[in-house]
């Protein structure tokens, strides 16, 4: 599933078996319809598309975190993709004819496997420890590790482009 | 300097004292002209308001993965704000009348204490690990976890609003 492809490189010491600098804890998980890698949207964009609510689910001790953040219209859901290698420091996504370093895509397997997903909240139940979500693009049961309001006027930059390489 | 403030909570069990559920390295360090906290700006707006420039400096086993990232005119900046207590979950900024939960801020104080930081990409140096940004909100030395490039298509909701609360 996650062979090398051409130009792809490999880290000396995986991450993986390397002594952590830091720990993180799960703080929920996300419940969407996605529960095979195939059917998964690749990004929000896709997503959204699909129609599709999403939600993640907080644990019992990090629910009073949830107060107030029915005031945001979108939060910033960060995940721990925990299944993926995390030493293909240069890959090659499929149908790209380049490789690229880890760092200019958001593939899952990356050194620290943190996914970020800008999402529109449509609920919120406190008590459940429920957050509704119009979509998002990660599989059912994926951890998640913050959230955190998304504010337009430092996270929302319209008019970022990425060049096109030779891909 | 994290005393507790009126309406605050704690958690029972501090995250910074649980057992891991993954580990995190550090690829690199935040250079920035803020090395004490109370001149650290306190968002991206405001950073680059002040018109100082930053970077990001790579860890050498990790700088193979920054290929390509020239292509991207934004990248938004995972740091982990280890210096942080993790417990408190209900928190009340300074000048705030009331008290939010911490996945209602962005709060440097949380459970898992991963900064976002979304910055313009002013140069790139491969060889020497360092990633020229225009400003960042991030004290000198502040340990990095992740850069991705920023699409617009997925991560840019300029619509995005936050209700006032009382505060």
């Amino acid at each position: 599933m996650f062979e090398k492809r051409d130009g792809e490189e490999r880290m000396d010491a995986d991450p993986a078996a390397m002594p952590g600098d830091g720990h993180i804890v799960f703080i929920g998980r996300v419940a969407s319809p996605w529960t095979r890698r195939e059917d998964c949207p690749k990004n929000m964009r896709a997503a959204r598309e699909t129609g599709k609510p999403a939600a993640v689910f907080i644990d019992t001790p990090f629910r009073p975190g949830l107060r107030g953040l029915e005031a945001a219209s979108h939060v910033i859901v960060l995940t721990w993709l925990h299944r993926s290698p995390r030493d293909l420091i240069v890959q090659r996504p499929r149908h790209a004819t380049e490789a690229k370093g880890v760092f200019a895509l958001r593939s899952p397997l990356r050194p620290n496997p943190v996914g970020l997903h800008v999402v529109r909240l449509v609920s919120l139940d406190i008590e459940k420890g429920e957050v509704g979500l119009e979509a998002i693009d990660a599989l059912d049961g994926t951890p998640v590790i913050d959230l955190k309001p998304y504010f337009a006027s430092v996270d929302a930059v319209p008019d970022a482009t990425v060049a096109r390489s030779g891909g």
